[in-house]
């Protein structure tokens, strides 16, 4: 299946009673740091606190009559377990979500909280991929995987969509990259809505399996993931790798301590409350500024669900 | 002087160009737990961080054409000391601002950054005011009062003014008191322009002079504030006293632990970062629940200037 402009641009409208246009926001005092003009789309002000909200509900809007009868199933640990109860209760859809049994206390029951059934699992993927089944064999639910799905990467392309629409000229946009949905759509939107729009992804360097397979052409499967930057934790899809090699000018990598202190610029500048995978992109940018001296910037700011008693400062 | 509506709608005017209008944002979350409609008027957004870039703009806006070439002097330990020197700076007045020696070195970096002279000073008030005065004989220039001033009060007020032309059907509307610059300008917005809305205070119970003030009525002198709320540890003002206490409905105190919860709820739940004495009016309204329910209400959130390092969760 090939993404054309038209499922962006019909993701946007059926997207639009349901998800927040949320904010763009801008720092004179950054911007003379940086010696660029940036615009951050803060998706931490979205649905559910993350741009999983738009996966989730376009998901959803695309299932079959019969299929939404049934209901939806997936396993996370993380934002697409609350988006898609979210959705799913927003769209009047049954919703059963996989959790591995040391997830925080308080994301059980955000996702309970939405009306889903949560399943506690052993935390290793096999055996979150076995609760899913049992899941899907008692109920015949139907998977929603968080990334790996071209009607995901449809709807996470409406945060870039929404933000070029708002600044048309924008040199770049950069996004962070983990599993891939989000760069995949911001890399689609640029195509179709800004060709002269560059894409850039940020990857922490302790989890850059995208970094690594996008220079070496082939799809990189041995990932051991270490970073604060929870959300990149996840391997890149193989639905979205080819997207990404397409229309992607380069995947960045950053440091530990270079996310850390980007955090937290935009908490001093900003004022707003970002969670730590969100300050790849930018820490990215920081790092290479040189490259974007005096061009137009946006950087997708992807959530702000963070455990606020573990702040890195 | 009496300050009229003519004076607040004229201050709107003159201050468009210089300070932002800043967001209102809500949650549903927050709805559902509080039984209110709650509507955050984000002055955290506001140039310098917080609310006083109104008052301090406005007070320089008001200043003779010969004042402004003399300059302008504060003493300062926060936020007002930053918010006059931006606002000197884009007024191109020159700007000199007494803080105390203990002041933390980016607060200092920040008033020079805004290119004003900063004299340090021993960490009371009688050495801040002697500072001032040395300042003042020196160079003649004219002191700008960080609360108790007419025109600040009238600068302030533009916060609320422009929260109620976007949410013209407020039950009510919740200001911290700690000077009462921005209690008083908030309820004379009230007044004049949404008589129907009613103003209510929120205090440190560990600094809670208005609150004294205001039921016995008389200006209470003896303070001795011990409140993490650093920027409502000052003593209310003589000139915004009469006004409060001919406009504000109800003063509500509430507890540290009752300020720290409610900070944190603003944290996790609007996603944006707010200074501890932001939170007091939202804890005074959530401590007051059952009086407000199912009303309108404004919050006015004061700003966002707080040590990252150093917060309370």
């Amino acid at each position: 299946m090939k993404i054309s402009k038209i499922d962006l641009s019909k993701a946007q409208e059926d997207l639009a009673q349901l998800i927040y246009n949320t904010p763009v926001l801008s720092s004179s005092a950054i911007n003379a740091m940086v010696g660029a003009e940036i615009y951050f789309k803060c998706e931490n002000f979205q649905k559910t606190g993350s741009f999983k909200a738009r996966g989730a509900s376009h998901a959803l809007l695309k299932l079959s009559v019969v299929e939404k009868t049934k209901g939806v199933a997936t396993h996370s640990s993380g934002n697409h377990g609350q988006a898609l109860a979210w959705a799913a209760q927003r769209l009047g859809i049954k919703c059963w979500v996989v959790m591995p049994e040391n997830s925080p206390a308080v994301k059980i029951a955000a996702v309970r909280g939405y009306g889903a059934e949560v399943h506690l699992c052993p935390s290793n993927l096999p055996a979150r991929e076995a609760g899913l089944k049992a899941v899907q064999d008692k109920t015949g639910a139907v998977f929603i995987p968080p990334y790996n799905h071209h009607n995901i990467i449809i709807g996470q392309s409406t945060a870039a969509a929404e933000l070029l629409a708002e600044q048309p000229n924008l040199d770049a946009i950069f996004a962070p990259v983990g599993g891939g949905g989000l760069l995949a759509g911001t890399a689609l939107a640029a195509h179709y809505f800004s060709p002269q729009t560059k894409v850039y992804a940020g990857e922490p360097a302790g989890a850059d399996d995208a970094y690594r397979s996008f220079y070496s052409g082939t799809l990189v499967e041995e990932h051991e993931p270490n970073t604060i930057a929870d959300g990149l934790r996840t391997t890149l899809g193989s639905i979205n790798f080819p997207i990404i090699q397409q229309h992607v000018n380069a995947i960045y990598s950053c440091a530990e301590e270079e996310i850390i202190a980007a955090m937290r610029l935009i908490y001093e500048r900003l004022k707003i409350v970002i969670e730590p995978s969100c300050a790849v992109p930018f820490a990215c940018l920081i790092k290479n500024a040189d490259a974007f001296h005096g061009q137009k910037v946006g950087i997708i700011l992807s959530g702000g669900n963070v455990d606020l008693g573990k702040l890195p400062f």
